[in-house]
């Protein structure tokens, strides 16, 4: 076998340009004028060896991606171990988001809980009144689904206006898991509902508590008792060992290190679902109940943290699209700030109340770009502008912003986060 | 609101027997006989504050779990560099495989290579022979697919008898994550493939170069040139920055580090797909090619490494099937070495060449059980027991061993590696 260098021959297939042609002259481009010796040499790390297989039991990202982390924002986040953080959204692909930089939000810290230590009571109106341990749960028939959860306060900021500059801090409180667990309605079968039984109260075993209530036919649908997240254990910030999961609705419904389940007559009314995660409209009333993450979208590259760095040509526009009612069925993408649209292409058929990713793959020139991104789902709905929001809720929420969001990507690559009228 | 808290009222709905009834006397089993201060009494992790939401950029499991991690075989491994270690599957579930505990297989260890550093050089019977810079592989269109990647000697020790006590050691070579990519189709169109070109030659940048040889046919049709494995980056241990993905196919074709792909006329017949992932058959000839893996299937709870530890009564039996050859279309488990089956849930529909999860879920009268697994696909294809394989393939090989596997469950709940005749 013998390889075949050969000089540049244009073809009408060339898609980049700017490719690097072997052995072509300087006519083929910039890069191809001089030898590169990352091809014409031979490199240290094909000479010597790597690292061995009991170097990382458990590995972690390479040295290159450190800057690819959650982060939170000091000025928003100005008591850490009662506050949250953001998923690297702008630096990620595909639907999942791997535990280590999923977003994390805790109401008095991550506690640590061990599984010879959980409990799970479910007590109130039932016939038996049951404790479960870890291993009791374990014996359950067992679910599998991918599940996004958002946290209600995600895009809150910006309800205000453009403030913060970057996917990651905008829309960066989501993340998208593969969850195995027991149904609720398994275990509340097992306790016997009462008649009186139209709610679930349910608590966490931090000293925060985080109660909420759930009605029982959302209960009874499809909310999970998870101990897995992407195949193994939750992690600690995510509710080792078992943490509940509601598929759709706000992150905070979605009960970490699980405790206590109460079936109820009628909603609690906690401090969690009046004060906290309640969307105040206009007239100073209070908007009752939002629990279902509307259908939403955002351009995660090009955006402020994802500057384009190659110049013009072509160029792939990405995001990420879900729905709290179910599949996502078309994203659109528009250039011009809203003015025309252009259907995305989904990377694969959306999955129930899961992420989904969306690609426009274009050609710039170079000019000035108003990057939007437009989800609509199943139901038929679609995800509104950010004037039509205001039009029917006011200004006064910091909860359940599933606006347009608009990247102002200028002539040199860069992004800044804007609004247009 | 008041808690409701009764004594026990005998239910038919009841499931585990041993689970404890709040307040209930002696009669209702041996766990609620005593005042349990996990749950009467205030527990210090819900007093104090936990980790706050800086405290962990990028997190690792919790540190009870530090026993599901990658582990290797001293006496198979004795040279760490280049060798292998396996995912711990006993202890995971669902059918995602964090980066973290996937598999590691090295000819000459993990490099770091940056991206700054990576060039792609496609060559050989091409119009135009190309290198791509990583920034040039991001301009391209994407495809995202779940995929398994099992090495061909996965289970190969098993050949010769059982030998190793454990479904990690004994199956762990495989793993299963998200591939966010480009079409290798893409980039060889780009440089246009001239009409003699019948195979592509693949090419690692580190000191093995682990080159293999892959039929146009298949280069052309699902391979990815990936760069994102569960939505984040590659680790360094699976090829940062660019890896191959040759879905279905023996994971040696899987190439790190991805360098250079030539186009040629014929298989180069290399020292890794002659020599080495050939299976040797019992008149001492080679089996040429052995790419696919064929429908397989394993038991990873109860196993050696997961006993059983809770007595008689509900037992979730699970598991991982899959196929090079597409879905997974039906498992059997057998409680009695083969002579009886019984159908499995399959916890979703199966991925096109992706681990598939499946669950039985039985009344464990603690009895001795031989616990089988037998997958089929949806090209009617019967995962074969070991008999049947030898009978075809004799004892020389070490590679592509699918035969069904046998766990002898003793009335204590250990589980040992047995093989039924």
């Amino acid at each position: 076998m013998t390889s075949s260098f050969k000089g540049p021959k244009p073809s009408r297939r060339q898609f980049l340009a700017g490719a690097a042609v072997i052995g072509a002259g300087a006519a083929a481009g910039a890069r191809a004028a001089t030898p590169d010796p990352l091809i014409t040499e031979v490199q240290p790390w094909a000479q010597g060896l790597g690292e061995g297989v009991d170097a990382t039991p458990y590995g972690l990202p390479i040295k290159f991606e450190q800057d690819v982390v959650r982060r939170n924002v000091p000025w928003l986040t100005a008591d850490p171990i009662s506050s949250i953080n953001f998923t690297p959204i702008h630096a990620l692909d595909g639907t999942i988001t791997p535990q280590g930089c999923a977003f994390e939000r805790h109401h008095s810290g991550a506690i640590e809980l061990s599984k010879d230590d959980y409990r799970l009571m479910i007590n109130g109106l039932v016939d038996r009144p049951l404790v479960f341990t870890y291993a009791d749960l374990e014996r359950f028939p067992r679910e599998q689904h991918v599940y996004f959860c958002e946290c209600a306060a995600n895009t809150g900021m910006e309800w205000a206006g453009a403030q913060l500059n970057g996917a990651q801090f905008t829309h960066g409180m989501i993340h998208n898991m593969e969850y195995t667990g027991v149904p609720l309605r398994t275990l509340l079968n097992e306790a016997g509902i009462q008649t009186e039984g139209k709610w679930v109260y349910v608590e966490g075993a931090d000293a925060s508590s985080n109660g909420r209530s759930i009605p029982l036919e959302k209960a009874l649908d499809d909310v999970l008792v998870a101990f897995k997240a992407n195949g193994e254990a939750l992690r600690k910030e995510h509710g080792y060992p078992v943490r509940l999961v509601v598929p759709g609705w706000e992150g905070n419904m979605w009960v970490k290190w699980l405790r206590r389940i109460e079936v109820t007559d009628q909603a609690v009314e906690s401090r969690e679902e009046t004060s906290k995660y309640t969307d105040t409209l206009a007239d100073g009333t209070s908007r009752k109940w939002t629990w279902v993450m509307d259908a939403k979208s955002v351009v995660t590259s090009p955006s402020p943290q994802a500057p384009i760095k190659h110049g013009t040509g072509p160029l792939v526009i990405t995001g990420l699209a879900w729905s709290g009612h179910g599949k996502i069925t078309r994203v659109d993408v528009s250039i011009d700030g809203g003015k025309t649209w252009q259907e995305a292409r989904l990377a694969s058929e959306s999955g129930n109340k899961a992420l989904a990713r969306f690609y426009l793959d274009i050609n710039w020139d170079g000019s000035e770009m108003l990057l939007q991104s437009r989800a609509m789902d199943e139901t038929g709905y679609v995800q509104p502008t950010k004037k039509q929001l205001r039009e029917v809720r006011g200004l006064n929420s910091v909860y359940h912003n599933n606006c347009i969001q608009t990247w102002h990507v200028k002539s040199n690559g860069e992004a800044e986060n804007v609004e247009v009228s």
